[in-house]
């Protein structure tokens, strides 16, 4: 492999950004946009923040279609502080919610919402290691909760939805942490969907939430207020100071993703990268993939080798061979490939090429 | 004036930075320290990463020579998630908590405490404009608070503590986001700070909290598990994804500090330059600060015009002189200069020079 500053990063998140993205922020840094000063030293109420704003919004809603119905806000915390957010803007003391677990991330969102007040696990894998996802006939929901919650994608174990669950008329919410920005979303199916920006959007620090407008009503006023959805809809997330630099990175992604054809285009990318490196571990006996096909995550990867004992050296050599963090998470072992929409072809065809020489040295 | 690429920029935060510290991360944007991505790109949890996340912790500590019984976290979400924060860790329901209010952000620090249970004024200086500190004998303390809550600086009206308030054996906790590492502190004095980074640590998006260890046990279960000092102290503040590139960027302003001779030498540079300020203001009949002159914040200096119809007029010749942000803040109106570590003595002397011009041509 030839010589690359840069490596190709398979990190779960915080994860690989576009270089190109990367490189207008390193031109900007000491100076932005004729204003005298960097985009992170100026006020965030100030008209040239704020025009950045705008834009930023406005290149969000477009890439996925968001319905004037739906307030964007942009918040932090990340996804974890959601874990909690949610029941508290969207739940009455009395009221319970129905939490789907298909895997880790499921399983706190749920028991962080447990630690809050009453909620209900309304269907797990758990008992298969989180390999498939509960059929939807299967769950049993509560007609009366305040919300059924979900993971769209769980980077973990690597199981990925691909039909948006009908839940009735119950409130839909949706971590997309890990997959928002990969494919076209029909927003229309969900009433909040939030998501942390440091795998698909930008770096860590910052969080979208997408809430369907009429829910605002619902957010108490005795509850941390810079988390309090309605308070933040009136104040377009400026409530408190924001993470303006994260803004204005993640701002840059959408704009790098709208100039690559937007999201259409990343889902043909994303299942192309996703078919050669699933292609790749099935046609080997040595690399092994436990997830159900059909909800195989096209986000992340993870397998395992079948001499555990070659794991160590296998972490080595990718990285000398510029393949940067594909340990797998301590929960499943073995590795992970984290292919989010920044990653190229090229880097999972030097990750496959890789497998496939070293199995022929160590199989 | 010459011309500058960078201009003096008194914003009230997200505040200037050096441009030693902006012209380090821009040379690293791209690729950081040998490891073949950028700070942002890489997992939180690698050695790499929690290398650099002592190296930062220890930096800071070294700066406030902070003891060894008092923990260190980097949050998110700003000193006003603290404030619902502080009373959600360290209060239980029944208990009551004393609020002093010198300003803007002590009276909200309140206000959304008050959101949340009993808590008590025990002093204020809203009825003139918050421009004195109550003296500390007429203070209504209750001594079964959980704890005092004060505003070592208020940015809007400028008003500074200089002596730690001696307030028994009930726990003082601080908001010192304003002037936090702008001079030595006695940490010990205190049970709890926190500080919003955007003023004198780095960019928005981080939030210094420097607890006592014993108070760690206060904290309940039963509230957002990212914001629970305890828990985030066991994890070394990586609990959650934390804002790794406001980390990155605070550690460098850390260096940057030491290297200027830390807290004495950057005290002896922030007294220089209020004082040259203040004497203008005191020195013109044209400017005017009402601030007590024993408590003028040496961080965030407003002033007015003897002549408001020219407000505008001064702002846009200072910017076109290569001064920004010097809008008051809207509660106060006329003027704000916020000159805090970051901003260089040939600022404040521009600054003033301006003034005097301005003066001559307009008074």
């Amino acid at each position: 492999m030839e010589a690359r500053m840069r490596a190709y990063n398979f990190s779960a998140g915080p994860a690989t950004i576009a270089e190109e993205v990367l490189a207008e922020a390193r031109d900007e840094l000491i100076e932005w946009h004729g204003v005298g000063a960097s985009v992170m030293e100026i006020s965030h109420r100030g008209q040239d923040f704020m025009g950045l704003a705008r834009e930023i919004q406005q290149d969000f809603r477009d890439l996925l279609a968001i319905p004037d119905h739906y307030q964007v806000l942009f918040l932090q915390g990340g996804a974890q502080a959601q874990f909690a957010f949610v029941p508290m803007n969207l739940k009455r003391p009395a009221q319970s919610a129905d939490y789907i677990l298909t895997g880790t991330w499921g399983e706190k969102a749920w028991q962080q919402a447990a630690s809050l007040g009453e909620v209900r696990v309304a269907a797990s894998s758990k008992e298969d290691g989180y390999r498939h996802i509960p059929a939807l006939d299967t769950w049993n929901l509560d007609p009366r909760s305040a919300y059924v919650h979900y993971t769209p994608n769980e980077t973990i174990s690597g199981v990925e939805f691909f039909s948006d669950p009908d839940v009735g008329d119950v409130p839909l919410v949706a971590d997309m942490s890990s997959n928002i920005l990969s494919r076209p979303m029909d927003i229309s199916r969900f009433d909040l969907i939030y998501a942390g920006a440091q795998k698909n959007m930008g770096p860590s620090g910052l969080t979208v939430v997408i809430i369907r407008e009429d829910l605002l009503q619902r957010c108490p006023d005795a509850m941390p207020w810079v988390f309090n959805y309605r308070m933040q809809a009136e104040q377009q997330s400026m409530y408190n100071t924001p993470n303006t630099f994260a803004w204005y990175l993640a701002g840059k992604v959408f704009k790098w993703l709208k100039a690559k054809g937007g999201l259409e285009a990343i889902e043909a990318h994303n299942v192309k990268k996703a078919t050669l490196l699933y292609e790749a571990i099935d046609a080997s006996d040595f690399y092994r993939n436990p997830v159900e096909r059909s909800c195989r995550s096209r986000m992340n990867v993870p397998f395992t080798l079948a001499r555990p004992e070659l794991d160590e050296l296998f972490l080595e050599k990718s990285a000398a061979n510029g393949l940067l963090a594909l340990k797998g998470h301590k929960l499943v072992g073995g590795m992970r490939a984290s292919i989010y929409n920044a990653m190229p072809i090229q880097g999972v065809e030097a990750l496959v090429q890789f497998m496939q020489d070293f199995e022929k040295d160590h199989a």
